[in-house]
């Protein structure tokens, strides 16, 4: 059996003389406490306080970064469980084996990384996942979830996590959040996110119902407008921070208010076309900037995503099922109108998001080193990996310092993820201030200044914490 | 005279800690056999087995890489003997003595790693080229030519090629290939490719001409598709493993029977619009996976090359004289109709190339971390350079990981380069691993077995050979 | 106080080995003159000789790369007297203490690196800025700008500029050009450059005044062509080398004269369409090319930019005011025709710079490493940063050689950086020439060669010197 070990100067840079910095850095910032201002971990997860059922509907049944690795790999999502519900504990350890004798297909990824710290730091794993001792792991890792240190609230306060976000319909009443704000219990700050895409998205089918389930049956457009700004409130009112949006393009050119009732009309009677639903819906990011400089959400888009590219997929195991593909995405065009009016408005903090990397140097990073509204948003999704985050901390960086980052966002919905996905971070950021300080273009203190800022400050102002 | 020397630790990292990892997983590879599964060697050159007629006929001539570079500089194509037959002996003594006046030109780029292995290890030259030693190269590879040890069957089988694919017309009768299938004395597997872009070019002057050299002239769109059927077969039946399609764009969506019938139709009236013969050319492209479900040739696919940028060029030169100019491209959109169809079939292995790096990261990774049925190929033609290269292994592997690879892939038309181009992939591929493994990313033992697997297994599977 | 010095090995390569080597090639060249062919110094700085008023005057308010990180961080362009005549004494030593209590804005930045190299090595400063030292170095600061040895002539000399271009309208009588030339204590050459732009974009508001001034009011398309060709040669009489261009894209297709002279009439109305706007100026593009053939001068393109981005900015600041934000580019296509007809002219000298990076391996390599009249220009605007040049360096000379680059062009509005943009592309230089000798990719004699032509003959030869 190999065994797996955790190297402490893992991800750092590999010449000992930068190393060394880098150690020094990295160490100073190890053990903060996390700010998870983006993520998309189900409240009723920590409201409920459920032991963890087993190790495949913890670790690889939910996650798509590993699945889709394995289905790559010709692995069957039936076989995962993927888009069922509880697995019978014979699947379950079907699926752990599955995984385990395919272990080298995370090779090179940060899924890899990811899952060893959680296996090594979290449930003391120290022997490398494969086929021959796939049982054994099964089995370690069951009998940990059985105990108490490893139900949800226990791991939130072993992980430190300080503040936590959530993702939420607008229409969610946010019972779970406010029972977890009252009790005491919970050290964690946990707040909502308002995530309105659906209802924005007019052209979808269904939107009709849709939208009645934000303001009821009788709605014209002021009354969406009206609706969405008191959801919003009522968001703030439960503590939400930000509002989030994903949509296929970055576009908010607005339109004349004649123009949007018509074109909401059309959409109630079922008439609209894609292309005023576009337009329908670039205007509405408009408004949702709007209504960000009246209510101070922090606003974060994640646009240039192809969603469900297999269809069949979708049929058979639902969305979020690891065959989501980027698309080229342009930004200095798309936001233009947005920063035109709101780009330097005292109350915008527009967060932008991209996994189209050539975005980062081109346009996130010049837009964000002029508008004081504008972060450039960590690396996302198919970016959030050791190359691309340094491409990242270069793009942005070199044309706009660090202080028009955002701090670090995990987006995971793999729970145990989060602290290895915020090491990750601080590792990697500690190597590239070292390599500053090494190559005499930072002197020591301000990289470690620099680092904490990353780790603490920035993600606070940033998200207005 | 400055002298040449290969020294061994070329291309492998600077840092003497990552170097001396990369060098023990390096010297595992450094002599396997050679699996080449796309290139453009004429299978007659091995067959007749002719000696090379000079250096400047071996070397220059044919190689587009090196007569663009010199042509840059201010050479003419015409001194180079670009687009002749064969050259007196004086025209090419002077075709050297251009080359290796202007050998500086290759400083920084591929074509002189090649060249210096070439030389060196293959002609035993010891001197760098230079406008005072070219004679003297000149004659002693001349004398080394003349010699039984320099004709191609003794070089092919000195370079250890296991297996050599050539690029092949659908109409050709592939006797050369057969011949040499019978032939005890050819240990190295040589197998045709069918390529067959001019067939289903539709629009191009001269179409219908060309097609009746695949199907005669009582051809309607449906006797089209089974001769391609047919051709296909016979390929297989001689070994072929790949076909090969290199269009403008990637587009698949396919057409309507009836649409693509009429559009046929039109072709070979010569009334076809420019439009009309792109969206015929993907419905063919998703024909041509439909066909490989069935037949079992793998897909390769090169799109985004504005061929023959300078028509003065072409018309004095013609194709293939270095003023092939890459495009942007597209893969997300371009690819899904085809994918949503055959993207999970157990047949179908997609091998996508790029000449636009951009698509590493946020398209083809994505698509092979998810798809079985796609493979990340080599980077290709003015991207097979150690930077580039290194962009690729950390898009595709911290995305999809190492098994989502084709493997590396020469691409050339100069026959003496193929080893020094393996030569080069295998030490980036040890130096990248290496990397890995200073970084405490990867444990060595499996990045030894990485490496072997990408050198010779992971060829052959993604090739079936 | 912190203190503020400058390693003698920044910016060269962290690992021990690869710095040496830099380090040894870095001092062959760290004292060359300074060849400066694309830049924004107003030739009457020189002329006139007067002392720079004050520190914010010199250093901040005209530098839009430093007040577009304050304006991100928060400070308002007001404050900063952007866009306004000379400040108070009070209103300029606030601008001043404003930057310095945001020296921190600039971590990581390649503006940091050049505000360092002017403080310390110009200005004698010893000392990081601070809100705490900002009054000392002020006053510091304005103390030099008093003497002698800090005037603009003095400093031209010390800065040891061999060969100055600055950037002029056509209509300009280069009186200032004239004057420097004839002044035997100015030994730097000083050149005008063509910049035609606003005579090229016939749809903009006001240029049928605009073009009066340039062939008075009897003006048809002949005698615009004609009047442009006129002040080119002017200009070429003036010691101009270069003629520069830089649009919103780089399309270059010719238009039948008729069509052009339609425009031209159209335009001169009132009545041009912006689609016919922008057809004229891509056929102007062709028709500067075609100059160029005649004429002889360099041909400089810089697309790519949306220009003031932040319209109430520009209303209340100005243009060039830090928000001009980069677009996607495409030269493949766009350079075609101009290519086609020219691209081997033995006349023309096409300096291709982009502000979008994607395109130097993509279309820019490709294209120098055929056309003889092709070059890359060195990297530009928001891509003058270590890790953009870097890369730059890595895509162009691996499909192209070194000797397809341009040299460096600092491109400077800001007088007192121009050594240090200089340096910093030595230093550059050196590090990655030295990486290519580490990995055995080039001897180091070839590598001193090749940073001595770099820093001295290319862009002599480039720029026709």
């Amino acid at each position: 059996m190999a065994a797996l070990t955790l190297h402490p100067d893992r991800l750092l840079p590999a010449d000992p003389g930068v190393r060394s910095i880098a150690r020094r850095l990295y160490e100073q910032v190890a053990g903060s406490a996390i700010i998870s201002p983006h993520g998309h971990v189900d409240p009723r997860l920590i409201l409920d306080d459920e032991p963890f059922a087993d190790p495949a509907s913890l670790f690889i049944q939910p996650d798509h970064y590993v699945t889709r690795l394995l289905h790559a790999g010709g692995v069957s999502l039936t076989a995962l469980g993927v888009g069922e519900g509880p697995l019978s504990s014979e699947r379950s350890r079907e699926a752990w084996r599955l995984f385990c004798a395919n272990w080298h297909l995370l090779r090179g990824t940060p899924v890899r990384f990811w899952f060893e710290s959680s296996l090594a730091d979290v449930f003391g794993v120290d022997q490398r996942p494969s086929a021959g001792n796939a049982d054994t792991l099964y089995d370690l890792i069951s009998e940990r979830l059985a105990s108490p240190e490893f139900r949800p609230r226990a791991l939130l306060s072993r992980f430190n996590i300080e503040f936590l976000a959530t993702t939420d319909d607008p229409a969610d009443d946010l019972a779970a959040h406010r029972a977890l704000r009252d009790d005491p219990a919970v050290a964690t700050r946990i707040a909502p996110t308002f995530r309105p895409d659906r209802y924005l998205e007019i052209g979808r089918a269904g939107w009709p119902s849709t939208v009645k389930e934000l303001h009821g049956d009788t709605g014209d457009y002021a009354g969406y407008i009206a609706a969405l700004e008191e959801r919003r409130r009522w968001f703030v009112s439960q503590g939400a921070v930000s509002a989030d949006h994903g949509h296929f393009d970055a576009g908010t050119e607005p339109l004349e208010v004649s123009e949007a009732e018509r074109i909401y009309r059309s959409a109630l009677a079922g008439t609209v076309t894609p292309a005023e639903a576009t337009a329908f819906r670039r205007h509405m990011i408009f408004e949702m900037a709007r209504m960000s400089c009246d209510d101070g959400l922090v606003m974060t888009v994640h646009p240039g995503i192809w969603r469900n590219h297999h269809p069949d997929t979708l049929a058979g195991f639902g969305p979020d099922t690891g065959h989501d593909i980027p698309v080229q995405v342009e930004m200095t065009a798309a936001l233009q109108p947005l920063l035109e009016r709101f780009g330097t408005h005292p109350n915008l903090h527009l967060v932008l998001f991209t996994v189209d990397p050539d975005v980062y140097s081109r346009e996130i990073a010049p837009m964000a080193g002029f508008y004081p509204a504008v972060y450039a948003g960590a690396p996302w999704w198919f970016l959030d990996n050791p190359s691309e985050i340094r491409r990242f901390q270069h793009a942005v960086t070199e044309i706009a310092g660090f202080s028009r980052m955002s701090g670090f966002i995990d987006d995971t919905r793999a729970f145990c993820s989060i602290p290895a996905r915020h090491d990750m971070s601080r590792r990697l950021d500690a190597g590239f201030l070292a390599e500053l300080v090494a190559t005499h273009r930072l002197d020591e203190d301000e990289a470690l200044e620099t680092l904490t800022a990353l780790v603490t400050t920035q993600p606070r102002e940033v998200f207005k914490l």
